[in-house]
């Protein structure tokens, strides 16, 4: 299953007495403005779904635990709603029910930068994060293309450029506050760096794209701002000859921070968005941190790599403002990419391979799109095996999309067979729940559908997502 | 609740029917000797308990499904056994039952030196798998005390001296086989180094303490060999003083491998067991990986901050030779700090704490249990903010047990004030339950026990462990 099909859709009633209930508690917080439900009622998927019945915009641990009890009370789906950019269709009500907006819970609660933890709210978006702990000089490595909420960023177990050193959602989430299906509030972890007591009830929240309860505070690992840093830019002969340059400095183990793909697509896409010049080829866009000394090196030992791949080019952003202007281009690559086809959708696809399979499945997936004629752009985190093809199709025309799903389908299969995975950093949601079979096997999902009838009995949390009920 | 009550001690009968079954399968592979029984009925811990009824070696998948699947038929008790290694009564045969030996499950089913991955049998041990890989030019960091089994390990959510850089198994387990609790084989994970498809099964099962299903296989990162290695050791004026270059390392980011803290006493039973002449003193042992500039790099930044914290006597461990002798005095420090006390046993603590409140809490640990006069050590994995303090008690005095525990349950109440765990590596098994609910909090644990319900709604996967019923 590639697209969500009609039975996906069950919107089950809201009850009158719930909304009152909601009213009085909420008064203005509680919307059942159209306007306010159709802006909650979609994301960056190419999905269209009916919107929630109501938005509760929630400022609170008191206020998710209230809007939870009721909706345990009634039987009623609850979805929880940060900054609105998942791309699987994740926030859609296919099910009816409640959208509970965090995005006004966006406080940063503490900071310890002599522990390198913090402690935000759900709401807090991860640019914002940033901003508010510059003075610690420590940051927040995990950027995924949107300003997205640090809550939604758990759900999904979100990623992006700094994933090859830093690691994920998965390895920076130290602990959590979670309002349960019952309404209950718990906190998972702690702000000690590793644990082994009990069950990782932290990992089993991380990725459970809110199907499992409400994340409403999360403890954070920070880093020390490198002593230096250096990004470079350079050019190849072929998607096979930059991908093959990322193999082999993973495989030699040397630090790389970021080591991002673009095809040539993209980089025309972000030349004209960005107003920037650059070589309309593929390209590797990478940062290197560390000490003055060992960034020289890492930077030295990746040139040697790439000239022997046919990397030219290199050009080296030395400054913060030209590294900024860089990696905000490489940052809007999605926004820019969609220009490429006013008035369109983009069909994202989210594989991750092992390293020594990346080379021949992106130019596979590649080779593909331009074989079907369907505009498209590739970026890709490399360094992690993880890259997305975008496929821009026009939402009047099925036949795009069916292309596109296609396309999917036969680049996913390849993925598995490959020892990867259908989604990298950008989770089910409504568009996967096949794929995951495929990967995961009945007996798994069985698992996972065991502890999601275990947490969430009456179904309320985010229902209809990663598995049909 | 620190010392194992009575009421733990719960044993279910095994019915004769099931244990035909057992032998008509397993033949000599199926053991009531009681010699046998006995060793698989204890392992590290100070705790005793009777013997498990039966032990079944298993060699293969098929055969651990054949197990499980007559437990479940007959609702007994299943203890997976692999080196017998753990500290806190994971082995125990509380309900008594069946020890699932996996030891003979001990082969690397397949290595991928190209995507940095590795998949063995449960029963590999760390050393064996280093040891038949090292032509790849890649290791596995993962290194507690014991030479532990990979299932073990991943049971227990190890860690050991090179976490702080190469970080636990958490972090490095990619994907298991596992037999459920209902006898059926499934996988989780994928080779790839991250995903985002469903819920995180994988980091469910690390941690479980067997209490969920049998990890039979287990896909492992591996990592390059360092270009470059250098170890050392340097002497401080006090425990204080050696913690405190630990934190400002850590916070500084500088990227050391390895960093571990012996007290004086633990010097000692070093230098006494491996017939070593290390100054006895409290000691950082301290390894750093990288190319040669950058391990020369940190090497002397480490150095300036431990001087400035009256840090001397650095010792260089330049040939391979040396550092081998070095560490394995290290992870010999257990068995060498039992002789400390001939025939004692030891209660070993495990707490981690915040890096910031890692000196405060090594301190007092080590001033209450010099004031309480009983005979102890401590060594710790100061890097994560992980140390142990083992009290050696006479088994056969039991105010000495009494005094330990004690102790240990100041140790972690402080721990967890500081926002710090109960268990840094060694897992909860019967020891630590009451810890357990301190930290997590009912609620939290009643999750846990939600998750362990519908995984194991017989209660037959090692029983008893981590939370009771």
């Amino acid at each position: 299953m590639n697209a969500p099909a009609a039975h996906l859709f069950q919107p089950r009633a809201l009850p009158a007495a719930m909304l009152d209930e909601l009213k009085t508690r909420f008064g203005e917080r509680c919307s059942t403005a159209m306007a306010v439900r159709l802006q909650h009622g979609r994301d960056e998927s190419p999905i269209d779904a009916p919107p929630p019945e109501v938005v509760v915009f929630c400022e609170s641990n008191a206020d998710v635990v209230a809007v939870v009890a009721l909706a345990d009370q009634h039987a009623v789906p609850v979805i929880p709603y940060g900054a609105g950019s998942s791309l699987e269709g994740h926030l859609l009500a296919v099910q009816g029910g409640v959208s509970l907006d965090v995005s006004r819970m966006n406080k940063i609660i503490s900071v310890q930068p002599e522990d390198l933890t913090v402690t935000v709210q759900a709401g807090v978006t991860r640019m914002q994060l940033n901003n508010e702990i510059r003075h610690t000089g420590l940051f927040f490595p995990i950027d995924p293309g949107a300003d997205a909420s640090l809550g939604g960023m758990s759900a999904t177990r979100a990623s992006g450029t700094n994933a090859v050193r830093y690691g994920t959602m998965r390895e920076n989430v130290l602990g959590l506050t979670v309002v349960t299906a019952q309404g209950q509030l718990i906190h998972t972890g702690t702000r000690a760096r590793k644990s082994s007591a009990g069950y990782d009830l932290t990992r089993l929240m991380v990725g459970s794209e809110g199907t499992l309860g409400v994340m409403t505070e999360i403890t954070l690992k920070l880093y020390p701002q490198p002593e230096a840093v250096s990004a470079a830019t350079c050019t190849f002969p072929s998607i096979d000859a930059a991908v093959r340059t990322t193999i082999q400095l993973i495989q030699m183990g040397i630090p790389i921070a970021r080591c991002e793909l673009l095809d040539a697509h993209a980089v025309r896409a972000v030349n004209r968005h960005d107003k920037l010049a650059l070589t309309e080829a593929p390209m590797l866009l990478m940062e290197f941190h560390g000490s003055a000394a060992s960034v020289k090196e890492q930077a030295e030992s990746v040139q040697e790599i790439a000239t022997e791949w046919g990397g030219q080019g290199f050009l080296w952003a030395t400054t913060p403002e030209d590294r900024t202007k860089l990696w905000a281009a490489r940052h809007r690559a999605y926004f820019a990419g969609l220009q490429l086809k006013p008035g369109c959708r983009s069909v994202t696809t989210d594989t991750c391979v092992p390293i020594s399979h990346l080379a021949e499945a992106v130019t596979i997936a590649s080779e593909e799109a331009e074989a079907a004629g369907l505009t498209h752009y590739i970026v890709g985190h490399v360094g992690d095996g993880n890259f997305h093809i975008a496929y821009l199709i026009d939402p009047n025309i099925p036949a795009e999309r069916e292309l596109a799903e296609r396309l999917n389908l036969q680049l996913v299969e390849r993925a598995l067979k490959m020892g990867g995975t259908c989604s990298g950093e950008h989770g089910i949601g409504l568009h996967k729940m096949g794929f995951l079979v495929t990967e995961a096997g009945e007996g798994a999902v069985a698992m996972m559908r065991s502890v999601k009838q275990a947490l969430d009995p009456k179904n309320i949390m985010n229902p209809g997502k990663i598995f049909t009920a």
